[in-house]
């Protein structure tokens, strides 16, 4: 039963849920299970090179007959490389993501292919929608991983993105339950972008260790940190712990570089050195406590079912409403 | 038309909307105008004195037939002192914050007074209910002014609170439109506190100046500050320059405390010294950029207008969805 949506219409999806690019978690595994399991299922560009990116898609086309896209950030010094692969290969979606809309979006429409963007701000909207890209991702300051400046929450920015543009609009960050996308919803979302609720499943690339240290976080203990570089949401862990004492002291930008180090990222979330590695993963984590590392399908299938049980709710309230003032 | 909820039948008032206290905002003219227009109006008690406090909850009752209540912040060195007044004058409700929910729960219930206590965590909600409150309020990283310090955001927060407790949930923090109390609803929590909404009104006792600098900002214009001592949303100004430029170094808590010095939000929000004093507000004020300073019935009404707008379109699209699925 496919949810009726501009995002499921755009992307020909059953529900509009599209797994973000995650670095070290969204291979073809993870974007084909989400596509088989009806959501856009999206391949990370962000930790791999060229050649691996083309090995992945042409495994993620093997693995489903659905749609999937391919993320790119646009600061990867192999971006360029990386949209010929993508055309190449005839990748029907791509999101791009850390650098300007106007940059690809006709580029990649003059080889059909649909084009989304990442934003963290009203502004960004607005360029996106001049750039003409198909739909505009905007992700709060809850999500894992790299943030915007502003620190803009998901709840005040769907509402400020709505009010500046009519293209589909994707929700990110903080969401992790049907609940939270019929929340994004009444902001006014046409569907929702989830990053962590996947990262942890079996098919996401990212370590064991990963997946269980994110199913087993309380709330604060991710916090964002580097924010005189690039504000980047982190698991509380030894490397977070070296991060905070530096900028608590108030390191330079060049001390912060030089604990970030090279492949850091790899080292947590592909590698699962958890204490030693940078691991990052979205606030909503806490939710998933105690959950199991599970199937994509298992996943979303229960998302749509909480999604469609939120939503009878919230009917039945509305409908009792008018019911008791009708008998008064 | 009242809508149903647990908590317009805690409160006995026709929506399920609560003005928060702020300091220098929410005085009697406030809380009794948020009542009048069919919400529960609290008086902000964190800056008064008690006999300030007496005054203003005497005038409140002469200016509404309705319930008010008090918000008091614990860690104020008058809270009891506070709470006697509020006993003697048989004010129905207090909202108690900052502090443990255990100190004076049960004192207030022996006096018939209904109490609501504000969390940042659902670990703190549980506490809550331990101590045997009436009424949660769950307030999220959006929020003006002092803010948890696990900078949990309102999406994030409220699932987790309602997943701990069934008592009457209230959200708080980021919530400035009707769309934005139906998100709410989706999230499982029973009724809205607003502080940034009022604090912009004609009976807000905030400054004229403060009101049109919070009715002018962009996002990104208020910013977490103070993490070392107690995090503070504050708007960028001359003062907020200093905290920024001060904790970029890494200044010492004894360092911040000399900058915040001593009635710096009454230089602010209460004289309208906009650059050198401290001004509170929450992340959602961006969202009234343009707005007029309004009487409080106006707000409200154009409040609930938009609340059954989306809750209408919601329901539509829903029943869209049905139709469309029979026709297949």
């Amino acid at each position: 039963m496919a949810m009726l949506s501009p995002i499921t219409e755009l992307f020909e999806i059953d529900y509009p849920v599209i797994s973000g690019g995650m670095v070290w978690c969204s291979g073809w595994e993870l974007a084909a299970a989400v596509s088989n399991a009806g959501g856009l299922g999206l391949i990370g560009a962000g930790s791999m090179t060229p050649d691996v990116l083309r090995e992945h898609i042409i495994k993620c086309r093997k693995a489903t007959p659905y749609n999937f896209g391919v993320n790119v950030p646009l600061m990867r010094p192999e971006a360029a490389e990386m949209m010929e692969v993508i055309a190449e290969q005839k990748v029907p979606v791509v999101f791009t993501s850390a650098g300007s809309p106007r940059k690809w979006t006709n580029w990649l429409h003059e080889r059909k292919i649909k084009v989304a963007h990442v934003v963290s701000s009203s502004a960004f909207a607005i360029k996106c929608e001049e750039a003409g890209v198909d739909a505009i991702v905007a992700e709060g300051f809850e999500a894992g991983g790299h943030n915007g400046k502003e620190e803009t929450t998901t709840l005040c920015l769907i509402p400020a993105v709505r009010r500046v543009t009519r293209l589909p609009l994707i929700a990110a960050g903080g969401i992790v339950t049907g609940s939270g996308m019929l929340a994004m919803e009444s902001l006014g979302a046409d569907g929702v972008q989830l990053g962590t609720l996947f990262a942890v499943t079996q098919e996401s690339s990212a370590h064991e260790n990963f997946k269980r240290l994110c199913l087993n976080l309380n709330e604060g203990d991710t916090l964002l940190h580097f924010r005189k570089l690039s504000p980047t949401r982190l698991v509380k862990n030894g490397f977070q712990a070296t991060v905070q004492e530096a900028e608590n002291r108030g390191a330079t930008e060049d001390e912060l570089l030089d604990i970030i180090g090279i492949g850091k990222t790899r080292t947590g979330i592909y590698e699962g050195d958890i204490d030693n590695g940078e691991i990052e993963i979205g606030q909503a984590a806490s939710l998933l406590k105690g959950h199991e590392i599970e199937p994509v399908n298992v996943v979303m299938q229960r998302f749509v079912r909480e999604y469609y049980a939120a939503r009878r709710q919230l009917i039945n309230q509305a409908m009792d409403e008018q019911m008791s003032r009708r008998t008064y």
